[in-house]
């Protein structure tokens, strides 16, 4: 098969070079990451705004994401698609934009209403894609709910089967039920997701298995449209700053992927990352810290990390002691000069409630994003007046469970009388 | 104030006309509903055309729906959004285009996709916007779930108190949840939605309330952009059918609207449209059929008509009996040349599953239309290879209690062995 891209190990001193479907681990020999490499491509700054532009408004792009398929995969004709990437871009409510202090020019990018609810979805429909054009016939995932779900959709879009590995009791019936309703074969084990990672990390290394996690370099690869789409909202203008919840670290990752692609087609790219943990789940934020915080090199930084094990959070979908990512996203904060920063359980989820009392109706992890930025800024890490763009990974209705109280038991039930009910509201 | 819109009612043989602020009830005196006139506007098709290609692109228009302002609310400068329209038009997966039958030229818009996760946020957005223009102190609705998540987020967005009038224990706890973390105070009622709907048409009537349902005019207003962005999607083509489930009406009579606004402004509309109830609350279909089906007049349509008892059904955001709306469903149906179609509950239900398994997590609702036009191919109402966009009104993920199982209660839990994982997929 003659590919336009190959990968290459992200480790600089290996830089190991592999022809694409010669790497059924999706690793480096050397047991790194790999990148996907699309070789230098022909065309200005002001071509690519043309071509782009030019596919905004017509029938024959329905994804956002694929809208942008020169700089995704170019080897890929006929992608795998349910209309990833049109979410809306949202200027902060004003309630909200207060709460975050630092009178900042702050948007949400609703991340949460792609196709199975949550920005996965760019990055599984490229690896679908791949899955299907390389004929595997199954795909293996394991995942805290989004990422299951996004596989689940799009093998059952392809006709591939997908099977799910679950840490029992650690994720929510509604996610479950989502990838088990799009056809997913769920396999429960005793354990924690890391516990299950491994054991699909296993899958894949000893029996060649076609992964549906970030290790799989094309999911990175369809991740970092939201940098293009966002920059396209914006006029072709760079935000001062990318906010993302980290969990695995795929958000980061493909942010900073997306960037440095830019900067590659003639763009001048400036925008910096700030990646958000919670205090349950900060080994990237404490390593960060550990390494001088804003002096942190990417060498000593990868020098003084370490997994850790994770507390409780709401956040479980980033409840993550040991992220595969890791490496890529202290890459890229530090290639973006960006920051850590991290939300406590209290201000994560104040977060939350200040978002749904704007009008946004959010997940944890992004209260996690919104409550790091706070802080962020609180500490003069994000500059007042900024230009701020934060990702909101998944749709509120996947999370409502650390919300809902006893609603209906012991709820007060009127009778049908208008004038009742009229007192009622009058007096509220 | 001088406004550039004003009411009239639907009656024709009334066509009585307000003045916006006039009607604080947003019903005519004699009692029908109103309609929102937006005097004749000034260009031609290619005049349009341009203008709204030119907004496609701008990040001064992150709402698709205003976008359309002119066609919307005119009268509105600084609309309350939260991004509203921009959701994904795809392709109906093969799995499920087959399943319907009549190798149609099938599309899915996904209106759950919107900020609250249903279409009635593209309508809800100039209510709001109106509500907050005239000074309202609150908003009030009845909701058997999506119109109050929508009301209480526009309203948050808005600054203005919102309250909800509940059928206590007829909605799902994520559905009340919902409109509770986005601010909204829930009055629970005994009785059905029906029950609720009078206390609230009383309020309106009697109190002068600012009500969310679509008894105000300017949601239909907002509502019917889905046409406009439908027919921009292909190239300013109009599908030959626009599919819709029908439970109050607002579905139908924002499609009729929309095509209606587009002829008076030199496009050739001639899409039609099929609107789709279940078995258990099937008010139109039933008088549809007995005034003659395919060959029933407005007229002969309106003079059987009569609300029903409603029965059980998993679709139950549109498990009325009396629908508000009746009569603009009526008048858009067969003003396009229309049709009604039903679905069995077991078809509707099989039509989520079709759907999933494709890669499309669809509420039940959407069920209730895919399986309606099902029905009506086969019953030679929608002639083969049609081209058909279906409206998918609501997110799977609000409506998954239907569907679970216990999956979590004694399901097999595994030993986190690797080669066990392994064995088990490979037998699968």
């Amino acid at each position: 098969m003659n590919e336009p891209v190959y990968y290459r190990c992200i480790n600089e001193s290996c830089n190991a070079e592999y022809l694409i479907g010669s790497r059924p681990t999706f690793t480096c020999e050397c047991d790194d990451l790999l990148d996907v490499i699309i070789p230098k491509q022909k065309g200005s700054r002001e071509y690519w705004i043309g071509l782009y532009n030019s596919r905004r408004n017509c029938a024959r792009y329905p994804s956002r994401a694929w809208q942008f398929a020169p700089w995704v995969d170019p080897g890929i004709t006929e992608p795998v698609t349910l209309g990833e990437g049109n979410v809306p871009i949202v200027e902060a409510p004003a309630r909200l934009r207060q709460w975050v202090g630092g009178n900042l020019r702050l948007y949400v990018v609703l991340e949460g209403k792609n196709p199975t609810g949550s920005f996965k979805d760019r990055g599984m429909s490229p690896l679908v894609s791949r899955a299907k054009k390389h004929g595997a016939k199954f795909v293996v995932c394991t995942s805290t709910g989004d990422t299951s779900a996004a596989l689940a959709a799009y093998a059952a879009a392809a006709g591939i089967r997908c099977f799910v590995i679950l840490p029992y009791g650690k994720v929510t019936e509604e996610q479950v039920l989502q990838a088990k309703l799009l056809g997913a074969t769920i396999i429960f084990l005793k354990g924690s997701f890391d516990d299950c990672m491994r054991v699909q990390l296993e899958l894949v290394k000893h029996y060649g298995m076609f992964p549906g996690n970030s290790i799989m370099p094309f999911r990175i690869q369809g991740h970092q449209t939201l940098i293009f789409q966002v920059v396209q909202h914006f006029g072709w203008t760079f935000p001062d700053w990318f906010v993302a919840p980290v969990g695995n670290g795929s958000n980061c990752s493909s942010l900073g992927l997306g960037l440095r692609t830019m900067r590659e087609c003639g763009f001048d790219a400036t925008s910096r990352i700030l990646g958000c943990q919670s205090e349950a789940a900060n080994p990237l934020y404490l390593s960060w810290r550990e390494a001088g915080g804003m002096k942190a090199t990417r060498e000593g930084w990868e020098k003084v990390y370490k997994p850790i094990t994770v507390g409780e959070t709401i956040a479980t979908a980033a409840r993550i002691g040991k992220p595969v990512s890791w490496k890529k996203v202290i890459r890229e904060i530090t290639i973006s000069n960006g920051a850590m920063a991290m939300a406590t359980e209290a201000q994560l989820r104040e977060a939350v409630i200040v978002a749904a009392l704007s009008g946004l109706f959010l997940c944890p992890q992004s209260g996690q994003a919104l409550a790091g930025l706070k802080n962020a800024v609180a500490e003069g890490i994000v500059a007042p007046k900024s230009h701020v763009v934060v990702v909101s990974t998944a749709d509120g209705l996947k999370f409502t469970k650390p919300f809902s109280g006893n609603l209906f038991e012991g709820a007060t039930v009127h009778e049908c009388d208008t004038d009742e009910v009229a007192s009622l509201i009058m007096a509220a």
